[in-house]
């Protein structure tokens, strides 16, 4: 939106689903105790010369609506879509609608936890799928689009 | 029901769901280019004496309460669900709970496409479905009203 | 076959599968007690411009025979296969042979009955679908080919 | 059809189903070795006072159609469905349908053989089932209608 | 097997099991309001030659006892195993264990209700089964013993 | 239903299926270490204006032969049928069967244990569900029958 | 919020799902035609010492923004998360990522409906169900906060 | 069998199932361009000593009719059953029954085309099975019988 | 655990199931032709220095309740649950909420029957499993004791 | 491909899995009693003016190994992976991975035996399918490639 | 091989699956401590009058030819063929096509593991199963075969 | 863990399981026309400060035989077992007994593939997945490790 620079510098957005709203506060003994907030702060010094908006919701169809937002302009998505990766249909077709590359990121290992969190509506549309990291995570999925 | 009076014009409503706002700009091999209100501008000329509402939204939950809203007054309601068509319980209970005659419509045809869209929650509440004929199927929905 | 008017008229055939030669007399509260023959004659008044031609059979392999006879010259096929619907892979493979566009028809809504009447082998080779609006299905099949 | 003696006679008819034609011929360990004709004519004997009409064919739209045109003046059928008992949808439909009584039966014990002969789409529909005794199982069904 | 004495009166019995002690009392529109008893006494009368024992229990342990204690010398055995049939690994084992014949009947119509009960763990041992038509189900297995 | 009387108590049954004689024994850290003795003296004495009877067997035909017994005076049966619970076809028809209200209850939250535990065969039929509330389960059943 | 009385009160809140703001209107054969409203005012008269905050959304992730929101410093949250309940992995994540404890609730019993209401996603968090005593369902859960 | 006369000429019957009447006709890419006659021509000049007679039928019953006719004399049956092979259970209890041996043969490699053409009820009983060799399948079949 | 008297001998008991008092009359290719009382014999013969206590009943909460008793003082019991091993969630439970380990143990190969005896309820709690050496299961079992 | 020699003579693979070693050896009423180095003797006799290969191996890796050797300079490749043909995934890539044409082939009828054998991971990617003619199905796969 | 000592010696043989070289290093929580071959030893002092050989590998095809070279001399095999039990049906098929018989022995109790583990293609060919009793297991297969 | 020598190289393996090394040359449409040493190579130089072994083999024993042995003394694996992901206990198993930590990748995005190609025993086990990035999948996983 406000990218209009001389110097291009790339823009990607981190869009977090429900209950990540609580990470430090939520189960620390699997999600961690730092917050995201102080998370993303030590993430935008590590790669200070692009652009990183956060966007978060509880709300399905607020993420599917940022997808739109953003899906046409931004130079990628990386996406903790949390609960509803499972259950979403609608957020798996807007992944796909979209032009920009989305890599869809999990905190803990899916596949280590209950059966119903091993299948994902977001992984056949996404460029890349990156789990099990911890925070980490987040991370390579931003080198992946360096 | 209670809609006698001298002049009555009938009063429909097209409900969308997820990504149908993205109509005409995502994948127009499959959806074809036209955006929705381009094409229901035309709609309305062709049936200039019904009073046809639209409604649109990527959030389940206003999809409920659009459905709530209308569904004790309108003579019907169009309602394409796209992707909460395969999950939401929720609507299928919405469409069930109201007075007004829903028609389920899919511009594609879903039983084409993966598994998981050829369940609806819709369908066994629906007074009728119309899928498979891409913009047609909203036409055909009104003729079914009038 | 005798379609040689100057001014060409359209072809439509009407083929119905099986139990369905007992409308009007099996299970009125979901067939309705109109017989077919009479509901077509209403058909055809209506839609006088068109010929619509009518064919119906118990036997499975009589249907498949009537889809490759018109298959290549009509202009539309209205095909109610009833309970071949979800049993037939060789109807659905007659849909996918021939030229002709095939619209699926259901008098009742298929969704709110039995599990094994929710699966279809016509569906994914059909061109569209509608089902459960009783014998108006026909109609708005037919106004789908205008 | 020719039953209009002055004191009425009962009218039954048997319909087999596919491949009930070669019994005697087909795998006599398990169907026994006595040509169904044969039988049939020791249980007119048997049961001298009523009428038993025969019809076998292995065309499932032939069977409907028997069904059709016995089921509105017969007072029984004992209907064989054969291999059909498994797979026909439409056979059930024919069932249920129409107005005479119908009685199922298996001259095996489908239950002690393949997985998929445990499915009945007769059984729901008919006013009992009888199986596993042989040939004997016609002669029950008949007593079951005296 | 052994039975051939000068005067030998045929023995038969009908083991019913859980709930059926409850019948002419429980759900009569499903299973009529005739007490089993009285249902037993008209059964003895009709059958005068021949001897018919009755067990009922609703625990399957003694079902199993019973069947063991018959099993060896009665000519016949009538088998209502009601809700046990269907989850009763140890009345089949019991049915196939022993040298009598059982015959396995049903009052109402099980493929007609819940899918649970659409499997027999008794059917596959079993020499035949009736069932779905009432009070006679017991009836036509006395027939078949004769 | 006809207990009208003038100092009428209220009689309830509580009955509990397999093991939970071992209730203060087994598995304390799943269910408490008291025993249901103590815990029904207890109870007793909060509801000191009831009836409360008691109930236990192992035995699944001893628990369908007591439902049988209070199931048409009683004012209400509390059931936790425990094992059988996930495997008794015959305790839900005993339970359907008879007039008297019942219960379920289950000391711990059976959905967050094994798959198997899942299923209830009883709940269909109870008249209402209350469960993982510890020995308070039961405090909660008897508090809906007054 | 406004808690800070001389005289500690304790605070629940009732949250409600998609569809249950239709009570009294929607389908009375099964949940009856008491408003919510109505029936709220009854329990907090005979609740009259504790405060009991109500909230009602159609959006699912509003239902998670409220329970975060109550759901570290409420006495207890009772949860009737309707059509929900049975498709929502996040409102299961955020009910085990708060503190406060949460009783599941519904109206009807669910088990005596369509399978898909026969799963839970909330249950297996939950530290209590209960389900199918109608309105009461709220009132027998304060009941187990008191 | 009994067929060792001075100068025998082997019969085998090639019997062809719904849909390749329109071979050459339909679907080129998958079943080529060749009708079947003209490849039966070239056949029976390939193998000019032995009689080859040709069956094609889209009637199921016609299919197992034609079955038994030639069942007990000929010297070999190849069957390509299309659609029917995988939902006649009539058609592979026909095959078992008849003393000819059968060779199953499709055109086309089922198992790289839809899921439900993977399953077959001819292959338990068929001799030997042959697919996905386009036309040349029905050469190796006649090989095999020489 | 508190057996250090000075002559302690050991106390062993083996429990078996459903139709195992038919052991050398029942299927004897497949459970040989053994009473088991005579097999008893041989078998504390071999161990004389320890006792070994013997209990069979069909009824499914006797052996329930036996587990019971001997549970918390044997020290050991080999149990062949026979049928109810695949049905009876209760034995397993009884197994799991004893301290006296438990052996199971199956005179056949469960695993080359049919597919329903596959599964056991009691496996997952047994401290071990021995199955298929015939009666040399049991004395492979009590070997595992000493 | 690039195999136009003047004097070429074809070369041809035959490779077999797991346990076909023991041909001749190994249960010979389903497989024979010939050696497979016997019967390979005969087949070169039988086609001497092509080059027929041989190898097998009971480690699957090995089997990939030989196709990655042979398939980009051998005419064809004569597949029978035996056991692993229903679970190795990396045989059914190998072969889609390499340029020769395989033909996948199978000594008995797999469809008439265990349900786990009726899936091949092969037959997909394979060019042609030949099974249950005995060890003629080596030869008639060699036909196919001439 | 060199087995000929005037009094025969028994000869067994150990064949261990994948992972298993890892024993003593690998969970030794589950598994023990004590490494294969220290056990080994041991095992060959108590039963020193038999030859016990001992063969470990994780290549599937080479427990294949394993099971080949000593099938057909030795007295005995005792199978943990570890993760392949669940997998392999090429080792199953050993088993079944060798002559000496084959005692399948687990360490753990797999069926109170994953369920994948619950499956075992060794189990229906092998003359016996002993599991869970930890190292144990292997003790009580050799006495299997005393 | 021991790694704190003054100028330790980091030591990372990259183990390819089955049909691995015809990258490059197997359908480069999926996975790129580059061979997997070609890209090592640049590997190396892009991580110049530590050590990047290899290893390549078709044969799962070998994979599960390396991973024992880098797995207690090197600083990381990164395992792409390909085909084996989806069919290999025994890999899974080898992943979570050996003491390194083990990220695995895919080069190809394995959800949008096949469904056997949607389950994995490697990622339970492993510490990070990473899928879909083409050969960018290696070096993310090598930056998980920096």
């Amino acid at each position: 939106m406000k990218n209009n620079k001389s110097k291009y510098m790339k823009r990607l957005i981190i869009i977090n689903g429900p209950n990540l709203n609580l990470l430090g506060k939520r189960e620390p003994t699997i999600y961690g105790s730092l917050s995201f907030t102080d998370y993303l702060e030590n993430l935008r010094k590590t790669f200070s010369d692009i652009q990183i908006d956060y966007f978060q919701s509880n709300i399905e169809g607020e993420l599917i609506d940022k997808l739109h937002e953003v899906g046409f302009s931004y130079d990628g998505v990386i996406l903790n879509a949390a609960a509803y990766t499972h259950t979403s249909v609608g957020l798996g077709d807007a992944v796909k609608a979209i032009e920009t590359k989305v890599v869809e990121v999990h905190i803990s290992n899916t596949f280590g936890r209950e059966a119903f969190r091993h299948q994902s509506y977001i992984s056949p549309n996404a460029s890349g799928v990156i789990l099990g990291f911890g925070m980490q995570s987040y991370e390579l999925a931003i080198q992946s689009f360096l």
